[in-house]
């Protein structure tokens, strides 16, 4: 068994991959694409990524692309097979709230968690600076989701109630900006959230990923 | 087995969740919010979608919500019981390029498809008129995405080659786009996507759906 990642070590996306694959006890390999171009030639195009987005992943030869269905399918696939953690549980309705975290963190968190990084962070990185009005945007978003995720989490670790697939994916977004953004106030300034952020970020195999980023 | 869904019958997500339940041989009741102002009210909120959304759905007393997680929800408890419709195949490389495709449908086609279908029909529906710069760059983004979709479905009947949930999510949407917004030849003028839309389209269950909208 071979699995191999195609991504960066500093995505969020890819960093979601990491995270799950050291849950499930899992070895593999990281190709890092030489260049931005690179994940937009023809040849990546082809073979790793139609839409020239990482991370993909290879799996003896099965190659999928999209972090939350490359999620899926390593759950499916290896869960339980090495480690006890459970990231989707057999349950039907623990499943289908899963799912139902899943879809929020899709739709309603890191689609502005993400804009509001982007600005912050990767635009400064190359040489760009950020749009202010994009910022704010997706900050007075973020803001609403949060105070919604502050009832959701009321007397709960977990989105759940357990820690799942739902709560993981929040993590690599979160962290940068927290850490890298200067961001954390919208996540302390909350109790709920600030203690779920708190458990969520001290998974040991978070910690032992998140010690290179910065 | 009482399953209600909480939506409206014109809404794109309640179509999907209406479509599900036909295919899986399910019956349902429909309640329809009175007003857009009750799916924002506390009661609503905080009984039905914590962030003010359509659809919702409750199955003898487990309530669930955001279509996506419905759907797979639905189709874990009850694929199979009263049809033969696989939407959702059981084999663990199958379903992961099911997943891969609902994956690149909520992030490369439905969120640009949204955005035209809002302000070319709901908006003016509502007494607006459409942003014209937003218009033409959704218009712009599926563009793109139709001509990497043009690749993806050579030789090909459906996304992962058998109708599946991935392929069944793009139709209420991409029905509003042609048969009401006038943006036909996005679909039409593509040889792969044209036979695709035709094959997805037709479904008996969808067409039994379809004949009220306007």
């Amino acid at each position: 068994m071979t699995i191999t990642v195609f991504g960066y070590s500093a995505s969020t996306y890819s960093l979601v991959i990491f995270h799950i694959l050291k849950e499930l006890g899992l070895s593999y390999e990281v190709v890092q694409p030489s260049s931005f171009e690179e994940i937009k030639s023809p040849d990546y195009l082809a073979t790793k990524h139609p839409f020239g987005r990482i991370p993909s992943l290879s799996d003896d030869g099965f190659h999928i692309y999209e972090s939350r269905a490359i999620a899926r399918y390593l759950i499916n696939k290896y869960q339980g097979t090495k480690t006890s953690t459970v990231l989707i549980p057999s349950d039907v309705q623990k499943a289908a709230l899963v799912d139902q975290f899943i879809s929020v963190e899709t739709s309603y968190y890191t689609q502005h968690l993400g804009k509001l990084i982007y600005q912050l962070i990767f635009k400064k990185r190359h040489g760009g600076e950020p749009d202010l009005k994009a910022v704010n945007e997706a900050r007075e978003e973020l803001v609403k989701t949060l105070d919604v995720y502050e009832k959701l989490l009321e007397g709960k670790d977990y989105l759940t109630g357990e820690f799942t697939l739902a709560d993981l994916l929040h993590i690599p977004a979160t962290f940068y900006a927290i850490n890298v953004a200067g961001e954390g106030d919208l996540w302390s300034k909350r109790p709920n959230v600030s203690r779920w952020w708190k458990n969520i970020s001290e998974r040991e195999c978070w910690k032992t990923l998140s010690v290179n980023i910065n």
